[in-house]
């Protein structure tokens, strides 16, 4: 019932009186001006790439948020504050739940999908866990047509527009741990140029070079390319480590994409994902028979609980878990491999990303599906002869390497600490405690 | 006593009256004309390059043989044949062993390297086996100065001519398996760019491309770029699946490199290697301890029998055997494997080419040395405080993509086989045993 | 509609006149005699024992099929006409799915579980596949009750008597493969006194030792002591290999048993396993978090898939493809496998079996249960603060390693193949592909 | 020439007047009375045995250290000075080495091993740093009559009587660390019997449950069977851990044992090893080919580095580096773990110690040789065609479970802990940083 007041509210005053800067409210993403991108050039003698905003910089931030935890609340109603006395100019987008959640602790307008009161929730949308779903926001041109006739937006929906927070997103900000992160990327898992994200662990930190919370005014200016104290005026200028992501396609048995809203995404194109997709029989009693096949040719076929095929930024997630090797982010390669084969001799492969890797359930199973996830949360149920093919984004600059215009993999901000680029080799000791010795002294 | 007689015969002949062809006989290398170098492009849609010889094609063959191998033997002898009376125009040379096995066998003249009666052995020649060893032929400037002056050949030792196969060699073959191709590639280890490669195999193929023999006219007419029947004329075309090699230099402990004969050709700047560099224990009963730096900050200290470094062409090789991943080749990468590390959280990494990785003998050591291997050879003993740095060598066309020279990696010449560009696949089921599955039929 | 008649048809006939051997029909195993034990000693210099029927041998043969094959029917025809007319004073039991499926095709009588029509299916059973399933044949009491009352049988499900093939069968044959054998054993799960197992395969063999269908007759002399050459007269001598299993048992935060439908078996004592326990996320999407003891004192806690605790007969199963060990099933001993830890140093534990290990599910779970599943097959859900309690089953005769009487373990007929007592080492190299070496021939 | 003149000392003095208890003074060991075994009882519900010692206790306490550590020197001297105070009928026998380094700082006499000046070193010994090499006191029969006849000993070389630490000691005291107990386990390498051994740790704990020395009074009252505070006068008992040895005997191409001085202790009958044997190809650049066989039976044939055979004991040691399994050291096996080998299918096996494993150097070899340790330290080198046998020495007790005498295993010492009998759990946390979590809290 507040919801659905709530929602209303949007929408009415949204349109039309939404201009005093110190109302409470929430306002709708389609308002915001579009999106603005900073152009990248690759750093000699380093991992990192320089991107550079253009003046005066970004304007709308995403600020993403892990649920229910108090720390993260209060850590994003701080933030809030510090943009509304010293960036007043920056506009804060969140999900829906966060949005309404946070609403009344927050004096600045805050900006949010739009809702549909007649046709809430989205009937393309699975919501799991009250937080916007993977891949799922982007609408079948049919249902875009009769929402912007409603809304009054006739091209928010439009096929060249697609998904709000694609279009309006200047940067990422993610508060949480590396969950916080996957989620953020799926929000933009079928757009092909991600905004820079700048990450906050509240907690201990993660594989994906989380920033210390405590540090987060600094970080956030150095984000938006205000923390050059070497260049007089505004530098726009920022550090990112770029996280190749696996684009990822479901085909039925004649070759054809499965359309439908069985694997939300699909019909639009590859689903990207940030560390890995795998198939897992799940609950299933039997295991899974999978063929594998590299650039069309049969590697093997794998009887096994499942397959992952993985990102480097994964190789330290379900990967490892599996025996998988750990890769470097900046190698630009995939990593097959089985989740318990009936195998003594399956030993994980690393392979290059410009060739497809096919996963196809063999006819031979004896259940008649088994599980696809894609960065931890499930996507849809393979069926026997369907197959999933994967292989790696490109990662190029749109215009030969100059400044308007980027594609592929997520610009990870980064943060300088002391004498080291990527925070990678940190992260092997601190977080995986690689190569604790065994033993007594004695060697 | 044959040895004097035969090697004085070399360059008394040579020198004045080596002209007539029919001559059985051993030539100096010397004597040959330079090497010519094909240019090469990058293939859409495939992991080879294409590569093209200049009209007429090459003329100087290095025939690399495995030793004391009878079907060997008969291969080099029916294929001397075969040039002797279809290339004419093309020139044999051989390993001094070989050639002098072979030279009652031969019709035509061969070529070998030149034999120094009176500095023979060299005195940077470590002999190992009669065969060539390991980046041990490029002598000293001093030495060289000498020896010009006796062999009235002023300038091949010279620093800027450097070793003889690297100045004469159009084109390598190899008759053998894997351990002959990585003999191969060591006769190269200081060269930048390595000629083309083709190798066959006598009995079962291993890891590394080989061609059966009894396809031997077909390939090498692939490989000299007269097997195109597309095409009128010469087309010189070949297909090359080009293999990063690993340089590795040795340092002592003030940063300065270990010069002298310790370290064959790491006076001269890095050895190049093709499967791994490995430091290991040996005999020694201590576990070594060895700091591991990447880009100059530590990665960690192992307590281990030893550690490898490999190329991904090396990862089905010593890597494999201690728990690595298997990296195609086409991933441009390094491994980080140890050898029995006395942790239980050692997984082993794979590692950008591009910034160097630092394998230091601690000074915490029980032993004062370790051995260390390149490509499964011994090469010296590296001493406590004593660093091996290793990264991978850049891979580059000589002037922008053009036709006019390139450098790095091994090009290894591919024959067509049906469907699969690489071969590497088939290698993974056919050698590796890959994925075998267990148990009974019932799944 | 033909399956109530058949039902019906049993009980009216088998109880007043089934006296016609000649007659084709289902009667019930309580009218069987109850069954003979065999007697066992160990062999010296053998990890068999020897174990001796009493004369005249073994009369009540258990017969369990795969199902859905139609060359285990076509064999079981086959047997059963082979029983008919060489051993006519043999009785045949089936599970009753084949036995109303088979009744047309066998001449003699053969008998089954009874069926109860007022009660069918047994309210405390959980069919699956049809099959009998695991544990969940043995009564509640106050069910015992009526039944008892209208079978005519007042002891039937007595507590003291309890499951009908447990007091009835004298020798169990497999016909099948692993499959089969862990379905026969879980039939005897709540036994402490299995009858000697004697398996048959169809096709391809299995690791648990199954005979070539083609040597069935020689194989079933054996298993019921008649096949001695040596020895005039009935010598009831056949050599078994005792697997040991496990016993588990499922208790919640008081340390109470847990009672009640959810784990068939558990309120009647331990279940017994052959392979092993494992407890699985199944289709939850976070994983497990599970405290592990041993002996009541904390080992660890793993976040990971999944745990198994396996014999070492199922060594070569679930654990295996998890990375466990290779244990010999002479080994007396249990292992400890991670299925896919967060961690890089969980390496897998082999523990004696006289301490019992402990696998509780920590309160910090997201998810609220866990699938726990026994050889093969889902046995219930695990939730928060419940935990399984697992130890390895006594082997011991009963009476101070005299005659009569011995429990723990399945005693596994063993038929002499050449030059191996225990079949083991066949079974690693044929059906595990084990050590397959790689590469060349060049070594 | 000090050495020459203590040694002399020795013999003059120990056998003429060293009556006297206050002179500082090294004496011989065969002047100590014969050695007093305890019994042994299996406790219930634990895997400990209880022995208990004669009334009124052990006398003979064989003291080993770690060489060239100062603490290690001080508690000797410490502990020295504490039995002259508080045992004074309680006898220190040290190796030859330390007890001529701490002569002149401890009181009392001190015994070691009898010093041959015409026959010094003994023509039979291997010495390695200075310490009483593995296996290599007990000399050969015509060696021991010279000996004998010059000192006057008639019998302490017969055949029948053997080491002279086997023939003296009751207790075994190490101070230093897991090598330590190795090399007094290596003292005892062909006994039969070995006495019980009480271990302390200067620093770190390592995995063989060593006690801080911090404790070493109570520690040794227990060891001495007088920490029973529930019993008045002398109980005797204190608790061990049997930790079984394996085996290990040499063979050639015939089925002799290998005699001669090559293979110490060989002569003698089978060298016992407390954590594993393995073989190496050492420094040899060739793999090793070893034929594996179990119980007689071929199981495989490997291609490695080498190849171990481990107690559980030493399932935490080198086999523990190579990818073996954990086992705990109350399970009665004996793991075969391979060292690098070529094949991705060697899963490492853990085997009955009831039958013989043959590891046989195949003829295939391209080395002659490989390098075989026991417990860390070189033993001999195993030609081709030659084989190590190995199994499990038996545990029993001498006289059917009575309380006069026992043999097997090497008993060591356990002090209460809190709350574990066995010490086990502790090491994995501790020393292994078994099961290690990665990755941030989120889960």
């Amino acid at each position: 019932m507040k919801r659905l007041l709530s929602q209303r509210r949007i929408f009415s005053e949204a349109r039309q009186f939404s201009t005093s800067r110190s109302l409470q409210e929430i306002r709708s993403i389609l308002d915001l001006p579009d999106r603005i991108y900073p152009a990248y050039r690759r750093l000699l003698d380093s991992k990192l790439l320089l991107g550079v905003w253009p003046d005066p910089g970004p304007k709308n931030v995403l600020l993403v948020m892990k649920s229910n935890a108090a720390n993260v609340r209060a850590a994003a109603t701080e933030f809030a504050q510090y943009i509304n006395e010293n960036h007043p100019d920056i506009n804060l987008i969140f999900e829906r739940e966060p949005a309404e959640s946070l609403e009344k602790e927050i004096a600045q307008p805050i900006y949010t999908l739009p809702s549909l009161p007649d046709f809430s929730p989205f009937p393309f949308t699975k919501e799991t866990d009250g937080r916007t779903p993977v891949s799922s926001r982007t609408p079948s041109k049919a249902h875009g047509d009769i929402v912007a006739k409603q809304t009054g937006h006739p091209d928010i929906f439009a096929e060249d527009i697609g998904d709000p927070f694609h279009r309006k997103t200047d940067l990422i900000l993610t508060l949480g741990g590396d969950g916080t992160i996957l989620h953020a990327a799926s929000l933009f898992s079928t757009a092909k140029a991600v905004p820079p994200m700048l990450s906050f662990s509240m907690g201990s930190l993660g594989f994906l070079g989380e920033c210390h919370w405590k540090d987060h005014v600094k970080a956030f200016l150095t984000a938006i390319g205000k923390d050059n104290p070497n260049r007089k005026g505004y530098s726009g200028e920022f550090g990112v480590l770029r996280r190749g992501r696996l684009k990822v396609g479901v085909f039925d048995k004649t070759g054809q994409r499965v359309a439908g809203e069985d694997w939300p995404g699909n019909n639009l194109g590859d689903v990207h994902v940030m560390n890995e997709v795998n198939i897992h029989r799940g609950a299933k009693p039997h295991l899974a028979i999978v063929e594998v096949f590299v650039a069309g040719r049969k590697l093997t076929e794998t009887v096994a609980d499942g397959m992952i095929i993985s990102t480097p930024t994964g190789s330290t997630a379900y990967s490892l878990s599996s025996g998988g090797a750990i890769v470097h982010p900046a190698v630009n390669s995939l990593l097959l491999t089985p989740i318990c084969p009936r195998s003594l001799s399956f030993r994980p492969l690393v392979l290059p990303t410009d060739c497809i890797v096919t996963l196809r359930l063999s006819n031979r199973n004896r259940s008649s599906e088994v599980e696809v996830s894609v960065d931890g949360k499930k996507w849809g149920e393979l069926k026997v002869n369907e197959e999933i093919r994967v292989w790696g984004e490109q990662l190029r600059n749109g215009r030969d390497g100059g400044w308007e215009g980027w594609e592929g993999g997520i610009p990870c901000v980064k943060i300088n600490s002391e004498g080291e680029s990527d925070g990678w080799v940190g992260g092997l000791n601190g977080l995986l405690k690689f190569n604790y010795p065994f033993g007594e002294e004695e060697l």
